[in-house]
């Protein structure tokens, strides 16, 4: 395949995003509508595809890839139901950020418009195909899809149609594109676009991020890893506690907003860590510790340096005992990824310390790091979570895929 | 010099920025106040620095690049001015910018707080020293300065006395860093510098732009070229649209938000051009322009394409005469860089249609493209205007060197 046509299929997306930037909402929901249709009236060809894709995947992955990789009628109806939430959402596009008068009648306002043309690189998961580019259209952009190889033959039923979908009501089927280059050239070709792509948000493990971050020249927002914390401290209600932490690092361990390292109060530690150990190791978390941790639970293993930098993505916790909640702070500054990171506390103004000094997208007095996410926060569906500063930070949802453009009315107005 | 301490200084810079991020507005406010006292008080250690930095400039630059270089007690006086604006300005810190309740009664907020680390790369003019820095430190940022080498030792005299005004009041002296490192090298280190550096903005020409684009593993803001369009309706006001053209050519005709190239509506050319032609010739500028331009204006030269491509920073500008609207939006489409683009129109529908199909930072319907300023918006003091979209776009304030983090405070609610 001649890689040079990234660059041609991103042109083609480039012409669609200024149709689409003025196009009604109504429009665009009943074109997401159709596509969903779509994918319910093609389900065996989906499934079908699907099971190519799995076919071919089987003898090289692990077993909880090819799940992700795996569709079901019931994933399929899920897909379905992503769509229909995205189009009950509201359309962020035409809203009036911000506005004002200026000494010389000059009316200014910030009104929100479409980024333009946005690059989405992920690995796996079919359904990101359909939710992303959902997401995408619904806030006036076109978008350039990169999944993986493997899920190839799968992205194309979904992708065909959503952009059936637009066809149908009269907008422009290349407002979502799936890009048949599934090679890591093309990741780079792509990240390289610059004056093309307006943005380009992946979706993956480090390696894909490093990738990306050597090779972009395009602007990019970094859906990044969650090394995130929870601590207890010395005035932390115990139950609370418990409970807080099992939801963070046991309801659903395989995601960023999980837990990974505990920090407990030395004052505490007695009362809390024997119920705790019982507690994770009944739901199998395997535990590694400091000295301190290990007086107390004997059978945990030593934690390195780099237990307690490292995302499990698992059932597996590292702890460590604190004199301090500076000592807490200290250890999340120079070990946390900047995704959510919680205190457990009645004190207030550990909890206020907590807030103002603890550089994360998320941090939470008294709830579980599990929150941080944008159907738990109410910002309807999300297309990933910003560990970077610039443009987002968090969950970003439909505003996160928008930027505001000045616009200036006059009656003759020239600068002094 | 050993080339890589410039991660040295940043990692100084990172550790000020961790301290600044929580101090008062009033600490702030006094430091930059006693940095514009100090600045005055060495006035002649900066003149004669300055000198310095002229004298071994003077044989290799351009007049117009010398200017810039040039300090004169005025100038000095001016930055000062510069400090006082910034000190008046709201700080923005702290600012709530949305919150509400998830029904499990979870209370979400988003709180702004400073970016981290901004690094500023600009070009010969001192001035952005005191500026940039200003803007930084009142967001809460430490930054890191990398002047020209033909400026340094005028900036190092500005970036001692904002450090000696931190350090007066009790705030660390790195948040505010001035490179020595003047060579290319080490604006490619600097901008390498991902996960210590939260943001780049580069401030200079295409050349400057371009090794930043290439190296930049970082987030960045770009401030690039403005090749500014006005577009004369065939219903606009004939008065209106030549003041209109006028400031926006001839006003100060060197900055980014001067018009480069006039459109004009083939029905109003004849009543227009010819006054036009002679009122832009008495101001000194040179005229290039198509075929049906050179027919009402014979003496004009032939525009090329590079001409309507080409932010001329100059007494010179491009004409087209165009048959419709949609010419004059096409146009606009092709050669604009997406800064500021007018119309002068009387007919509603085409504002509108200007307003929301021209892809720009700023658009603007009957007023001059030299209001796209922080200052002439009212955002107050500006570290530079934006052309992309991401983050920030158009006039840069204080509001776009902060993000925002989710603060998410409850009472023990976990995730079901």
């Amino acid at each position: 395949m001649d890689i040079s046509s990234v660059k041609h299929y991103v042109e083609k997306a480039k012409s669609a995003s200024t149709l689409l930037a003025t196009v009604s909402t109504e429009a665009k929901n009943e074109a997401l509508r159709i596509a969903g249709q779509l994918i319910l009236a093609r389900v065996d060809e989906l499934m079908s595809a699907n099971e190519k894709d799995v076919a071919a995947s089987k003898s090289q992955v692990t077993a909880s890839v090819l799940d992700r990789l795996k569709l079901s009628e019931r994933r399929i109806r899920s897909m379905v139901d992503g769509l229909d939430s995205v189009i009950s959402l509201p359309d962020p596009i035409g809203d009036i950020v911000e506005g004002w008068v200026r000494p010389n009648g000059l009316r200014v306002s910030k009104v929100r418009v479409p980024l333009g043309v946005i690059g989405i690189i992920y690995e796996n998961r079919p359904n990101v195909t359909s939710d992303a580019a959902a997401l995408c259209v619904k806030a006036g952009n076109a978008v350039v899809l990169r999944g993986s190889a493997s899920a190839y033959n799968s992205n194309l039923v979904i992708a065909t149609a959503l952009k059936d979908g637009l066809a149908e009501v009269g907008l422009p089927e290349n407002a979502v594109i799936l890009l048949p280059h599934t090679d890591h050239e093309a990741v780079k070709e792509l990240v390289g676009l610059n004056g093309l792509l307006d943005c380009v948000i992946p979706r993956g493990g480090p390696g894909l991020l490093q990738v990306i971050v050597e090779n972009a020249r395009v602007p990019v927002v970094i859906d990044g890893d969650g090394n995130c914390h929870v601590y207890i401290d010395e005035s932390a209600d115990i139950e609370m506690a418990i409970s807080i932490v099992m939801n963070a690092k046991v309801q659903r361990p395989s995601v960023c907003n999980a837990m990974e390292t505990l920090l407990v109060h030395k004052m505490i530690a007695k009362q809390v860590l024997p119920v705790l150990g019982d507690r994770l190791r009944e739901a199998n978390v395997e535990l590694v510790g400091d000295e301190k941790t290990r007086a107390l639970l004997p059978e945990v293993e030593v934690a390195t340096e780099e237990d307690y930098a490292t995302e499990f993505l698992d059932l597996k916790l590292a702890i460590k005992v604190v004199d301090t909640i500076e000592d807490a702070i200290s250890h999340v500054r120079k070990f946390s990824t900047g995704h959510s990171e919680a205190i457990v506390t009645s004190t207030l103004g550990n909890a206020d310390r907590w807030v103002n000094e603890i550089d994360a997208a998320a941090v939470l007095v008294n709830a579980s790091t599990r929150f941080i996410d944008g159907g738990e926060l109410g910002l309807g569906a999300e297309i990933g979570i910003s560990t970077q500063k610039l443009h987002a930070r968090g969950p970003m949802g439909l505003k996160e895929l928008t930027c505001a453009k000045f616009v200036v009315r006059g009656e003759g107005q020239i600068r002094k």
